[in-house]
C-alpha cells in the first residue's frame, strides 16, 4: 500500500474516482418526499446509499482503492478488518476483479452482515472486540500473504470513492435547482461524511456539513469542538454496529475540521423512530447506523425550518430479528 | 382534453417529457444483486420506481400531461379516477403546480392510498367498484367544473411519462455496458409497459418485451395472443390492488402490439415470495401491483440462465396490516 497523502483530498480524486466507477456501481437516488418536507417544515433530500451494491456505501471506496492500484500490487488478494458494511464492499470489489479476499469482523457483527460477506466468495478471520486489535490481524495478515490491505476510511482512494455519492447529490440537487443549506451525514471514522462534505461543500460553499454520531459515541463531534482528535470510552451500548469506532481517521478529521464541519448524536430512540418513518412513508429497510442522518434531521428543532437539508441513508444491513423488533 | 392521437407514441415525445420532468422527479436507481444474479442464473437489473415521488410511477405520467397543457388549460384544476397510485401522482402534480384536485377512487382502495392522496391536498369522491362507473363520474364532474381529467394510461402524454423511466433504464444500462436480452413490466391499462417499452426497444431493438398480470387478470397477455383488445371477467380476486384493470388500454395495446410484446401471469403466492426477496436481499418494501415483474423474473424457468433482464418494481403503497402479513 502507498504512503498516506499528507495532503488533503482534492476534488480531481473525487471525480477520477466517479469515472472509474462508473461501470460498476448504482446510481443512487436523492429520494423526495413531501411529508418528510412537512414534518421539517423546509426541503429534504435524501440520498439513499442503502440501495447501492451490498446494501451501503462502502463498496464505492473499496473499489476506489482497489482500481487505483496496479494489477502487480493487488494480485494476491485483499485484506481487511470491518464491522460489516466494509467487509461487504470488499468482498464485492475482490469478486468484480476475481480476487481473493479475507475479512477480519467482530464475533459480535450481525449475522446478515458475515453471511452477506461470505455468499460474496470472502473468507472470515473473526476477533474479539473486547480483547483484541483488529488493525494489527489484518495487517499481519497482510504482512504474511501480501494481501493488499484496504483501509475502511484512512486513506485519500477511499474518501474519494466514498465521495462519489457527494458528487451524484451535487448532481440531482442542480437538477431539481435547489441549493442545500445543511448536509447530515453518519460517521464512524469519517470517510463518507469527509468524501460527501468535499463534494457538496466544493459545490455549494454556504452548506454547513453536520456529522452525526450514535450518543456517546460522540469522538467527531469532540474532536471537531476541541480541533484535536478525540479518543471515546463508550459507556453504554448503541444499536449503530456500524458507528462504534472510537476515534475519527487522520484524515477524515482533518478533511471535515477544515470544511468547518460540526457533530451532533442522536438516541437510539431517535434511529428507531427514523427507521420507522423510512419504512412507512419511503418504503426503505434501513439499519440503526444507516438511519442516524435521517433521525438528526427528523428531531432537530426550530432551526430546520425553511431549510434545504440533505440526510444521507448510508446502509440497509439489518438482522431479521432486529428488523422485525423496530419496523413491526 | 384533446383528442387522443392515433399514431403511436414517438420516442421524441419521450425526449420531451424527461427533459419537462427532470426539475420535480426522482432519478430513480437500477438496483443490482449479486445474489438476485445467482438465482437466476444471469443478471438482473430491477428499475425502483418504488422509490419515485408518491411511491410509484404514476408521479410521471400525471405531471407529464399537466406540464404538456397550457396553463389556462389546466386553471380550473385537475380531476382523475384511480385505485391508488395515480390518485397520488395526480394529486402531487395539482400540488406542484399549484391546482385543485379531485380523485374518483373506489372505496375499497387500500386506506394507506386514501390517506396519502389526501395528504397531497386532493379531494376524494368514493365509488363503488361493484355497481359504478368510475369513468363516468369523472368524466361527469369533468364536464361540471371545466377541471382537466387526467387519464392513467390512455394518452401519449401520459405513456410519454412514464417512458421517460425507460429513458432512465437505458442511460444506466449503457453505463453498466449491458445489453438486455428481457424487460418484464407489471401491466394494468399498459401505459407504463408501453412507455418504457418504446424506450429500451428503441435503443436495444432485439429485447423482449415481458408484460406481467396477476394470474386471472391477463387482459393484456390475452390480447397480445389474439391480436384485439380483449375484456376479462375475473373469477378470483387478488391481492395486486394496483392491477385489476379488465382490459388494455387502446393506445398502450397498439404501442404494445407494435413491440412484438408477449404476456405472462403470476400467482399471489409467486408475488409474496417476490415482496419478501425484495424486503430481505434489497432493503425494498413494495406493494403486491409492484412486485409482479420481480416475481416473474424469480419464478422463470430454464430460458433466464444466462440472460440479461430488467425487471420494473413499480409501487410500494402498502397497506401496514398486509405488509406485516408478507413480511412478517
Amino acid at each position: 500500500m502507498k504512503e498516506l497523502p499528507t495532503t488533503p483530498v482534492p476534488l480531481d480524486a473525487l471525480r477520477h474516482a466517479s469515472e472509474r466507477l462508473a461501470p460498476y456501481i448504482v446510481r443512487t437516488p436523492l429520494l423526495r418526499s413531501p411529508r418528510l418536507d412537512a414534518v421539517m417544515g423546509g426541503l429534504a433530500f435524501l440520498k439513499a446509499e442503502n440501495t447501492q451494491l451490498t446494501g451501503s456505501f462502502k463498496f464505492r471506496g473499496a473499489l476506489s482503492h482497489l482500481l487505483a492500484h496496479t494489477p502487480a500490487e493487488r494480485a494476491k488478494g485483499v485484506v481487511a478488518f470491518s464491522s460489516g458494511n466494509h467487509a461487504q464492499g470488499v468482498a464485492l470489489a475482490a469478486k468484480v476483479l476475481d480476487l481473493p479476499a479475507t475479512i477480519v469482523m467482530p464475533d459480535d457483527a450481525p449475522a446478515v452482515k458475515r453471511q452477506r460477506t461470505e455468499a460474496l466468495g470472502a473468507q472470515i478471520v473473526p476477533y474479539s472486540r473486547l480483547t483484541e486489535d483488529r488493525e494489527a490481524i489484518a495487517q499481519d495478515l497482510a504482512q504474511k500473504t501480501g494481501a493488499l490491505l484496504v483501509p475502511p476510511f484512512e486513506h485519500e482512494w477511499v474518501i474519494a470513492g466514498q465521495g462519489t455519492a457527494g458528487l451524484e447529490i451535487v448532481e440531482d440537487l442542480r437538477r431539481y435547482g435547489h441549493v442545500p443549506d445543511i448536509l447530515y451525514c453518519c460517521c464512524s471514522g469519517g470517510g463518507l461524511s469527509a468524501g460527501i462534505g468535499l463534494a457538496v461543500k466544493g459545490a455549494f460553499p454556504d452548506c454547513r456539513i453536520v456529522t452525526v454520531e450514535p450518543e456517546g459515541y460522540d469522538d467527531m463531534k469532540k474532536s471537531l469542538e476541541t480541533g484535536a482528535r478525540v479518543h471515546i470510552h463508550p459507556q453504554a451500548p448503541s444499536i449503530c454496529d456500524a458507528l462504534l469506532v472510537p476515534t475519527p481517521g487522520v484524515l477524515p478529521f482533518r478533511v471535515l475540521r477544515d470544511l468547518g464541519a460540526v457533530g451532533v448524536t442522536v438516541s437510539d430512540r431517535e434511529v428507531r423512530a427514523a427507521m420507522r418513518f423510512a419504512a412507512d412513508e419511503l418504503g426503505q429497510i434501513l439499519e440503526p447506523g444507516g438511519a442516524v442522518a435521517l433521525a438528526a434531521l427528523l428531531s432537530g428543532g426550530a432551526e430546520r425550518r425553511g431549510r434545504r437539508a440533505v440526510a444521507i441513508l448510508s446502509g440497509g444491513n439489518i438482522d431479521p430479528a432486529l428488523r422485525h423488533d423496530i419496523l413491526g
